[in-house]
């Protein structure tokens, strides 16, 4: 029997369907495969666009041609149903995000859903080399504004507050994100919520930060945009000190990126999601950092070591303690170690990096300064 | 009984969990809301920021107070699973695009799921004070950004290739929208894919626009860019043309602004959706522009006439043929004609408008000019 598999979303919400398709569209529409055709389905005011846009090897069809000849403005789920007659599929193969209103629908008409037993795409987890150029020009980008995050910090002076001042104004997380995320939009990238984030603030690994940056507190830039053009991410975090930082948070800052050398001497296709975590938190246990929660305050080693990047910034494989599977070639994956204090914040570093077959290849450079004077 | 409302989605996938909980979460979180208390429920990675970050009135649960003791790292159904347990509620109302995997495996706990009869939040469309200021103050900066686009196209010169030059270098389409969005990001506003499309390019409504921009052609803008701190959007377009216009071209825009103007003058609460778009669509017949196909190309007006604009850029109420309903106070559209001619190319020109109890506000001036010397 033919197999049918089918996706219903905006480009925006469903990277599977922008890898389907490679058509970024602000509303959702049709992909589907029946047998060896693949095929998106486009309203008149896509349909033009699509046939020049839309990848090769995907037929564009105009919703019309499945519409009922009296409905100039046919419904997803009239549309999906006759393909669902031409094709001859009653059974479509969907992601697990599928929307539960058209299955429902759908079943109502005597059409089943079934979801993907795996990732619907398990390829988008293992990268061609296409792929690879573009998240290697993303990090590129970041890294660039990285350097320029902390050339900001260098070049600015301390006033007796503490405060950090860059051209007779004060330089706050705010102003050091819009600065870096307009250099990036000024490259092609997008970036949102941009982290950084100064002191206490930077110990919620989230928090985007607000307020004076501080000399005598820890300062972590975290940048992570996306092409305009190949939808791909870009993802790099730096933990910056103005000034001669105390021992503690040196002696943090050189765990953290132990942790991520060791785990990071690990990667290579085979090895277990789950090892490269342990091995991260095994190197700051052992080197006096603990992870655990103290008056409801949590402490330590929070999150998973890293993730996959590719046309979502958070996606498979996942290097955490809860993936037992392995890594294999052509991952992309970030390796972040990181420490959080509610007393006084956060060490993150991060660095991307390509598993191969008996290594791995970072897409940026690995060193990390803590200390600004 | 008590009724239970469930989302479980990430901020930027889900307008209606930012809604929900004014929480910018990367990852998919949990909302609900059992009776009369809300609630969201975040992994240790996010908890600490999630205190002070969501909205009031809507506590904060760490996931761990739901997981099993054994599990440090519970998963979203195990999670519904012991809310449903602690709430006693065993039917969730859940929006159209709940995912249906998670949808399947609560049915086989016994926990059923059902979708919102109207959308999940009607509230949504009725804009309050605070969000109608939102949205005013993004669609300024859409307004800036517009006038900045047509002040370069004013002060281009134009090469032996009819091509635009700007201080020495072509100004195409790529160089026009990177300016727009680098000046829209330096003001806390995100856009991507910004309309700045000429000739040809500019019949597909949503073509972004490629290569050089050519006197003696139309150029689209359409404008679109997001507050980074709200989440609202702007929403504006307008069409010019470098140098004297071809009469066609002339009338075409002129019949595309009294359709906006006509069909905005009907705009108060209680009138029909589709009765908007009809007087747009009646403006452009009168006027000698009919829609049709032909050759398998359509032209004319082959869209609706707007669209909601708030925490999503295209969002209820629609202004189309489709839509049999009555606009209300409190909702924000967009009005927004269009001409298309795969020979020449488009016109669209569109405002943002709030519905008033006998009439509308615009948050944009309704002047449009086409020719630019």
């Amino acid at each position: 029997m033919k197999k049918g598999r089918l996706i219903v979303s905006a480009s925006e919400i469903s990277a599977d369907i922008l890898y389907a398709s490679g058509f970024f569209c602000p509303d959702p529409f049709i992909f589907f495969s029946a047998g060896s055709e693949k095929a998106v389905v486009l309203s008149t005011l896509e349909y033009q666009r699509a046939l020049s846009q839309v990848k090769k090897g995907v037929k564009v069809y105009h919703d019309l041609a499945f519409a009922k000849k009296e409905n100039a403005h046919p419904g997803k789920l009239e549309l999906i149903i006759a393909i669902s007659e031409k094709t001859g599929i009653k059974d479509w193969e969907v992601p697990p995000d599928f929307s539960l209103k058209y299955a429902r629908d759908l079943e109502k008409k005597g059409i089943k859903t079934t979801i993907s037993e795996s990732a619907f795409f398990p390829a988008r987890a293992v990268k061609t080399k296409r792929e690879i150029s573009f998240i290697a020009k993303a990090q590129k980008a970041t890294e660039s504004a990285m350097k320029m995050a902390q050339r900001m910090i260098a070049e600015a002076s301390v006033d007796k507050n503490s405060s950090l001042i860059l051209n007779g104004e004060i330089l706050s997380s705010e102003r050091l994100r819009s600065e870096i995320e307009t250099e990036l939009k000024r490259n092609g990238y997008s970036a949102s919520r941009t982290i950084t984030a100064c002191g206490r603030q930077s110990s919620e690994p989230h928090n985007a930060g607000n307020g004076p940056l501080k000399a005598g507190q820890v300062i972590i830039a975290d940048i992570f945009p996306r092409s305009d053009a190949t939808g791909y991410w870009g993802d790099m975090t730096r933990t910056f000190f103005k000034g001669k930082a105390p021992s503690t948070i040196k002696r943090a800052f050189d765990a953290v990126f132990e942790a991520k050398e060791k785990s990071r001497a690990m990667l290579k296709a085979g090895v277990k999601a789950a090892a490269v975590y342990r091995k991260a938190f095994e190197v700051l246990e052992k080197r006096g950092f603990p992870t655990g929660s103290k008056n409801g305050l949590n402490y330590g080693f929070i999150h998973g070591l890293g993730h996959g990047v590719g046309l979502e910034i958070h996606e498979q494989p996942r290097v955490s303690p809860m993936n037992h599977g392995i890594l294999e070639e052509g991952n992309v994956i970030s390796v972040e170690p990181g420490l959080y204090y509610p007393e006084w914040g956060g060490i993150r570093i991060e660095d991307l990096a390509i598993i191969g077959e008996s290594s791995h290849v970072l897409l940026n450079s690995p060193a990390a300064e803590l200390e600004i004077p």
